[in-house]
């Protein structure tokens, strides 16, 4: 029976996988495993409650829309009273990945990051208090929070670990670049081999690298010239308090990447193009061609994989007893 | 073959229906007929596009939301700008068995609807053109409008056609009254009969009757006493400029009214409970008792049907040329 296995896999492999990329700087996403579903289908529905913001009108999802490459797409953000972000919302999808959550990596984890736009007064504007006084109220809620930690009375590291949980899933695998790792010579054109050897051979793949295709260092925006950014933030500064970490952002993530757009902490660059041209130049002291430029950015689209694919969940309605949303302030 | 396919049905019928509900003045919701699928499709994704917004940040789910019961659960909606709608926003599920759209029914139908937020200052903020160059700009979309209408010019007329195919496939068949009408004596139980009972015998379905039990006429709001409401809305006189139009208003349909809170064209009631005193008490001359409200109510939480069942549309990223969206005014 073993042997019978065996001797199947290896039937199978061979069917497809003549070839495999090995050594490479950049490596598949894989397949999320899922090990408790309840809590991950509790998670999605949290993402999806605007319930958690004051205003009732702002999700997870608002800022990270699953349908947009995880991204609002949007220079900076829109919170609470359309307030105006002061940073680029960074991708939930793969963000597991990343070595540590926000763009200064203050969170240490999806958990950690999940429970700051709640009570952040310009993003969801709520309270973590009053965002769990919400869910409580909620027949459905407490059900669901009860089958997964087993006790009725909701705390806000539950929702926190839900959500966490749900993005754990939102990864991005079977990107054509992944098929071509994986030994699918015919996934990538010539053009776009062309455009991975140019990423690497200049020096791209130095910080965009492993799975995420970065997300796992820390950089200075800004090695070789200045980055004369629209935004006051200064990095990893604000964690660290050290000199040496001022304009040290966390690497992004280039899975996705022409879904992401507009680029860089500040979210200045709205094309690849223009946001090849800045790395190249403030990163590297490299000029591309246009030629060169196109190459790598034909290289970058290749990295965009399966994205979100799950039925819209349909939230439990709110009860006489819970608390109304705030969206205006009172006159 | 014929004779043993009728043998079949009848016998399949004999399974679960031995009674129907005949001459009621509410009859079931049926499943929605899709004749179009790639236009469904089309308009899905249009109707989650925040793309359609000035501010690239408000789709018609925002307002509508499919994981909400087609409302957003505010007393007035939030648009561009956090700019406070006049009105609360009508549930978009079953909307395509109403008279007309928008409270004072001022749209003929879905489509006369659709346009309407999209160039609204206070709701989308775009124009019809500014929406329409978007979509034109990102060749999955040209593709998609090529597919269905056989040209590769985008025009409005298109864009809120295929929204409106999408909205039309938003029924809720099954409700646990449905299937008490199919002839399910077990659906309902007997307090909640004792409610639709209550609701026949006191005149509720006077208005609220047909399969979207409401929705199909306009009536004035306060017919034995005035309603102080919180708007300033004036009904059908807006559209007709009749007198005897002032403060009549479209019936909403009760489907799903457990889950559209906050009630009446102003949003100002927050409970089943309150919104049924007041029908009572202003549409019926009538004090209904605790006993009598709670069985009502708990007949229109039979209401409820099935919600919105499809995967989350997946929109195609724009190009270096789509116009970017404008969230915030210039400085």
């Amino acid at each position: 029976m073993k042997i019978r296995i065996l001797v199947t896999s290896l039937a199978l492999a061979g069917t497809s996988v003549t070839w495999a990329a090995v050594n490479e700087p950049i490596q598949p996403i894989k397949v999320a495993k899922v090990t408790d579903p309840a809590l991950v289908e509790l998670g999605k529905k949290l993402f999806f409650d605007p319930r958690l913001s004051k205003s009732g009108f702002i999700s997870c999802n608002s800022c990270h829309n699953l349908s947009m490459g995880g991204t609002d797409n949007l220079k900076t953000s829109i919170g609470h009273n359309w307030n105006q972000g002061p940073i680029n919302a960074p991708t939930v999808l793969n963000a597991s990945l990343n070595i540590a959550q926000f763009w200064d990596g203050r969170a240490k984890d999806l958990q950690a990051q999940a429970g700051g736009p709640i009570d952040n007064p310009g993003e969801m504007g709520s309270t973590h208090a009053l965002a769990v006084e919400v869910l409580q109220s909620i027949p459905a809620y407490v059900a669901d929070f009860k089958k997964s930690f087993g006790t009725e009375k909701i705390a806000i590291a539950q929702v926190t670990k839900a959500i966490a949980a749900f993005e754990e899933t939102l990864v991005t695998p079977n990107a054509r670049f992944d098929k071509w790792l994986a030994g699918d010579k015919k996934a990538l054109s010539a053009n776009e081999l062309a455009g991975y050897k140019l990423f690497k051979d200049s020096g791209c793949v130095a910080c965009h690298n492993g799975p995420a295709v970065g997300g796992n260092s820390y950089q200075k925006m800004g090695v070789v010239a200045p980055y004369k950014a629209s935004s006051p933030a200064e990095g990893r500064f604000a964690v660290t308090g050290k000199d040496a970490d001022r304009f040290n952002f966390k690497v992004p993530t280039l899975r996705n990447v022409e879904m992401t757009y507009p680029y860089f902490h500040d979210g200045a660059v709205n094309t690849l193009t223009e946001a090849v041209d800045t790395m190249g130049r403030l990163q590297l002291g490299k000029k591309f061609s246009d030629e060169e430029n196109a190459k790598i950015v034909a290289f970058l689209k290749t990295l965009t994989g399966d994205q979100p694919n799950f039925k819209l969940p349909a939230l439990p309605p709110s009860t006489d007893s819970t608390p109304k949303p705030q969206p205006f302030a009172a006159k």
